[in-house]
């Protein structure tokens, strides 16, 4: 019985997630489908690949993740399976696994074969989660090895992930990502800075590197140490973005002590 | 152990798509009960149909498909259960039906009874996905026979679907469909057009007709063939509806060969 | 085979709900774990308690109900989890829980430990989401019993529901709720008005007391009797809220008769 999670910028008024759900049930009956999310913003693969570091993990082994976040369906992109630390991905070969692979001690990647027919027909040049990514991903819920999927390959496309850095004025880093609350994740990690550290976004001065939100009164920004281990700004109970104009790619700085 | 799925347009914030699944789950525990889509349209029964054309028959035989867009709640519109090509459905008789219906070989439909009492006490003359159509998918997932939950019925309502033609001018056609990424779907299918055919959308030139996305530049207009073997519309990696202004509705030309 | 559902307002798209749901499969593998909604309105307490209150008696006995809308993760809130006529609920203790508290015959309620480690490694500050509620969902899936998660407490937070009354002019009551179709949900239990009775909303006229959608014409106004038991009003076919531009906490009078 093993466990499928699907993540994609499909949206699901379409039909089109329930599609690949469809497909994955069909090749493997006793398979969980669960929906990891369906609305990631339409093409955005580095949203994606932070979106699965957060979960991949932590199901138990043997679960098939399956993200399609696809701009390049059409394309000559690749399309990948890989096992990593005993959960498998099926992903097109975009950077959408680079997290899940950075991090990896042992990853073994295959090539996906385009099947010669999909389960509605001809193999489609625009639904590659129906007839691509969803067949595959029925393999493996079905217990098929990884290399009955396709050919080894190797060197798979990994996103340029902006990497912090210490200059003579402290840290200097950037957002990496907005979540749902307007929580700022930056690039930073949470070791590099002592309690008490200051922190600006976008030359914005946050206040010092506290431990939670009880820190601080409801409505005023903090930053602390978020739940992936990196420095996050917020406002308790309120939204960091919108209060400072902020999202991918702003500048953070954080100074060590009380320099502010 | 059958699988249940739902397509709404309840949304999920109000807690009515989960009293829905409960319903099932306490009726069939054995069931999977998996959300294909809360997000329909408040009342669009035509993106309703179009959606579950794009899934229904790729789930494994004995699925029970659950619609409930009925914006005619608490009119005197049918309640139906049917079994097609050995999936089940469950629905207001309102035309949801109608891709599913026009495409099959056989179909039984029955007339659902209302129940004397419904899970939560009297059966509400508002709330029909949680009182009359949750417990009827219930019963068919526990193993019920169609037959069981009401009299044979015929004539369904079906939606009149706008029927593409051949002019002097070439086809015409028009936009059914817009998706999520804002891509065209339009009602010509792809095999009344020849490679190169040219095609218009609201009198603008969008281009011959091509194989896929990656035969033109990113930010480029084209038409191909989709997913589901119709006539679509997109700009790559861009939203189409929005650069072409065009939705549901809109017009659709196709010439052969390079009259443009 | 427990059924767990997840309520909470994170949405989908930064993989912070897939987090919960691969902590509860890891802990209990053979547990379904579902949905019920991620969409709730970030920090709305009272929306997510009336959301939870129209499906969490509809679920069989055994279900584990997930409630994670925690404005205080961070602050001194208490954890807890619940055992209600036969279903489990693991919630901060914030008010999430009052109409399934209130409604109980018996409940028996423990407090959570934090964990002194959590599936991600130290317990975050930020995340009890992942790092003390999904594990104490996982136990319960696993067949756990209440008490071994934690004392037993008492007094848990709950909300202060506005009560209706009955004046000289007649029923006083007021909105709690708005739902994805624009209903209005008033706090005025349905049988408090016979049929005909004058209703309110704002001052505006919305019209006497009828059965359902069908006894006006689309697009007019109708008060009626809820899937709760409470009045609503609406617009058939249309958003009531936008009508009468009310919301939660707007004023609405229900006078017996004809008296207008």
């Amino acid at each position: 019985m093993a466990r499928v999670t699907l993540l994609t910028d499909f949206g699901t008024a379409d039909g089109y997630a329930a599609a690949m759900a469809g497909v994955i049930a069909a090749a493997a009956p006793s398979a969980r489908v669960e929906t990891a999310s369906h609305d990631i913003a339409p093409g955005d693969i580095f949203g994606a690949a932070l979106a699965l570091s957060r979960y991949a993990s932590l199901y138990p082994p043997g679960t098939v993740h399956v993200v399609v976040v696809d701009p390049g369906v059409g394309t000559d992109r690749r399309a990948i399976a890989a096992t990593v630390d005993e959960r498998h991905y099926v992903a097109p070969d975009n950077g959408v696994l680079t997290f899940v692979l950075r991090d990896a001690g042992r990853a073994r990647l295959v090539g996906l074969d385009a099947p010669a027919r999909g389960p509605a027909g001809a193999v489609s040049a625009t639904f590659h989660g129906r007839d691509v990514f969803a067949p595959a991903a029925g393999r493996l819920a079905r217990g098929d090895p990884l290399e009955a999927l396709g050919d080894a390959v190797h060197a798979p496309v990994l996103l340029a992930l902006p990497e912090p850095g210490r200059g003579v004025a402290g840290i200097e880093g950037e957002i990496i990502g907005v979540d749902r609350f307007g929580n700022l994740i930056t690039n930073i990690p949470g070791e590099w800075a002592g309690a008490g550290s200051w922190v600006r976004v976008r030359g914005q001065g946050v206040g010092p590197l506290r431990r939670t939100y009880g820190d601080v009164e409801p409505g005023e920004l903090v930053a602390l140490i978020g739940s992936l281990g990196w420095i996050e700004v917020s406002v308790r109970n309120g939204n960091a973005a919108d209060r400072l104009e902020a999202g991918r790619g702003a500048r953070v700085t954080v100074r060590e002590g009380n320099r502010r």
